[in-house]
């Protein structure tokens, strides 16, 4: 039996920011610009808007940036709210083999943790870095049953991420680590299917992050007490949350490869299910000027979980929108982009593309990857035209350039915060590493997120 | 399929503290007192001083009762805290069939919204006797393959239950419940067998409440959305947490008839599956004057889950010496009552009874009950003696009178709060129906829990 709980701790307790590869702290900035964009882009949604309604009686004061609250909180607070936001557009990255939506949850436990701490900029990548790769790793260890079976790694594996990023920043000795583990596993849930196209998707990556810090501050009381070796023991963790776990995948390399390296970032703002599908039809619209009205049936060819997580056939608002394979074509074909405002319950009923939704059928098919799809269309005048999208773009393989995150970034941030002060947050957020104090990015995330609050919703401007 | 969440919502929906029967609020209110005892017992160990010293990390300023601070705090807070204070000393009621300890859990939640809401004793004892009823029907809706399998339904099922309070206090519309039982379902988990022993079993009925509240005013805010019928739909959570779900036993009887008349108490502050153990040593005990030296072995007859559950060998601390049958068993051969303090590290160390416990042997026959044991004693001179206990003293068939519940309030609170205040207190607690605001109650409970927390830690004290 591997030990995998223990020789998690013990890596995070010796991994310092100085023995992280350069790619990794690399990568990790662009998580961080990628988390933090889509994070201000949501603090005027909904789930922003009902979280913020709530802090009186969610939240407590403290030294930590809530986006879109003019106050500091405490940390629990400002996890929950940080990285439920970080999630609430499903615009965030992936990585896709487990899969799990890591840096919204784990800058926000990260953040949260390194203002307390005033821990400097390398802290914060640190603790970022280790808890990314520990998410990772623990999907990696519960396999693929584990999301098969309806569990959401965003909920479940992120508490084990917060909890080592929060453990790394409060400096928790290795003893400490274990127990903070054990205790992030007693509250580590999660359900995708079910929750898919509802807010308490997002949630489950404030939960994660909030439970994550959590379990560090009450490991880092001497007294606390959790299990130990949590994950592999017996009637532990893997053994009830995966029908097959392989806990030697956990530790395969590590501190040698990181499998960070190797998450995705969306550039559609809808589900990872839907990416491949949407980069075909723009593909074939182009190669074949295709008129939208032309088009009688588009057959989609994906995989079974795409069917269930992003099967909505009709969606009815914005969010359910981003759950639709349907919607997302209709979108592509209409020659929309696949935008925050994409997804607001007014485009969604739209009739034009509530009627090409009715158009779209889907082909289940075992065996086909979740950044892969199929597209074929059948036209009214009897043509068919079809494409195969071996990878989406944004995944490993087929990547998004420093350019394109920036340009992401910008388009999401610009609008309410101005050129000139999203200039300043994005080379603060990629020069991280030079911050003595963690508070000064804070303070700047909190600015940007108070002008998006002073903002009309995206999602209701259109 | 079942419609279970819904009808839960109905149900809790249509049911008010008239149409309450009698018995239901009766019994109801000596959970509440029973529940109010341990936890105050509780307020100096060490998960109260681990959660008190980082309240003001973890909590927010609000109108509710904190156990052990002289504060106001928001109701998020007041749940974690309290409820894990209420099955700190793992001291507190249990439905068994299921099983669950749901009134530590309950009350944490029912208190802290009905603190928010100024709402009446009645509108308490209503909030709390439908969150018990829906977490035990929940737990048999699940069926016991969820916690052969490890999960614990002080947490999972605790979670809806705590819904229910939080819902039902808050007042919210049929449709906002089932928003409010959704969003539950998402953040209800606990890993019974790891946590057995350490302070994370507390943990979880705390998290339950805590988790249940937030549900409950997330649901309030009308945007908020969350999976429908999640109890019963396809990859919902009994698809996810139990192998075998039987959900129209959740059903069975609503309305008509109320399981909560069948939970137990506790006589014994140790882990319900060694109740029946102790009930036995005390009867051979007494029967034929054993001497504790002239006993060369004692083997015990009971479940498999008591075997892991409760089957740690030579417990280390006192919070694992409740989770020993040996160690029961030991502490009732000579003669010791199984109160609190019987659980300190200090007496779990004491050579005696650390040699005591190495003369216990556990035969462990699957079908044998959860409140069953069968108790052989081999004494130094070749006789043996033996008994079966059927039923443990404090459950059905063989109940603790009202008297009884008394004593243990008072031997739990007096010693700190005095004879006076404590009859003040108990009487309240009794007369709960009576209260024009619950608010009454919180201060009287909280005086006594700071009476409490000036005097010594029970679990220092010997």
């Amino acid at each position: 039996m591997s030990e995998l709980t223990r020789e998690l701790a013990e890596w995070s307790k010796k991994t310092t920011y100085e023995s992280l590869p350069e790619e990794v702290r690399e990568k990790i900035k662009y998580c961080m610009l990628d988390a933090a964009g889509v994070a201000l882009a949501a603090v005027n949604g909904e789930v922003g808007q009902t979280f913020r309604s709530l802090l009186p009686e969610i939240g407590g004061p403290g030294p930590c940036t809530v986006l879109g609250s003019p106050e500091c909180w405490n940390p629990l607070t400002a996890a929950l709210v940080n990285g439920s936001l970080g999630h609430a557009l499903d615009y965030d990255d992936t990585y896709q083999a487990v899969p799990v939506h890591t840096s919204g949850s784990l800058l926000a436990a990260s953040l949260a943790v390194a203002e307390r701490q005033k821990a400097s900029g390398k802290e914060l990548i640190r603790g970022m870095a280790l808890g990314t790769e520990v998410a990772i790793r623990i999907g990696l260890a519960l396999g693929r049953s584990h999301v098969d079976k309806g569990w959401h790694g965003t909920g479940t594996f992120n508490t084990f991420g917060g909890a080592t990023a929060a453990g790394t920043l409060l400096n928790l000795s290795e003893k400490q680590m274990i127990t903070c583990l054990g205790t992030a596993a007693v509250q580590a849930t999660g359900l995708l299917r079910a929750a898919a196209g509802t807010m308490c998707k997002p949630l489950h990556a404030g939960k994660a992050a909030m439970n994550g810090i959590l379990s560090g501050l009450l490991a880092s009381k001497g007294h606390w007490t959790a299990p130990e070796g949590v994950l592999e023991m017996r009637n532990g963790f893997a053994a009830l949350f995966s029908e097959r776990p392989q806990m030697e995948e956990g530790l395969k390399g590590l501190g040698k490869d990181f499998y960070l390296l190797n998450t995705s970032f969306k550039i559609s703002a809808s589900c990872s299910q839907t990416q491949a599908t949407i980069d075909g039809i723009h593909e074939l619209k182009s190669k074949h000027g295709i008129d939208p009205e032309s088009v009688e049936e588009i057959r989609l060819t994906v995989n079974p979980i795409a069917g269930t997580v992003a099967g909505i056939p009709e969606p009815k608002d914005g969010y359910q929108g981003k759950f639709s394979l349907a919607y997302c074509a209709s979108l592509a074909l209409y020659g929309y982009g696949h935008f925050p405002e994409s997804f607001s319950d007014a485009m969604v009923n739209r009739p034009e593309l509530q009627a090409a939704c009715r158009k779209v059928k889907l082909n289940i098919v075992p065996g086909m990857g979740d950044v892969e799809s199929g597209i074929e269309m059948r036209l009214k005048d009897g043509r068919k035209v079809s494409t195969y999208v071996p990878i989406a773009k944004g995944n490993p393989g087929n990547e998004l350039s420093q350019e394109d995150l920036k340009g992401k970034f910008n388009r999401l941030v610009e609008p309410s915060f101005g050129q000139k002060s999203t200039q300043i947050l994005l080379s603060t957020l990629l020069r991280c590493e030079d911050l003595e104090d963690s508070r000064k990015l804070g303070d700047l995330l909190r600015q940007a997120s108070l002008k998006s609050a002073q903002t009309v919703c995206p999602s209701c401007a259109t």
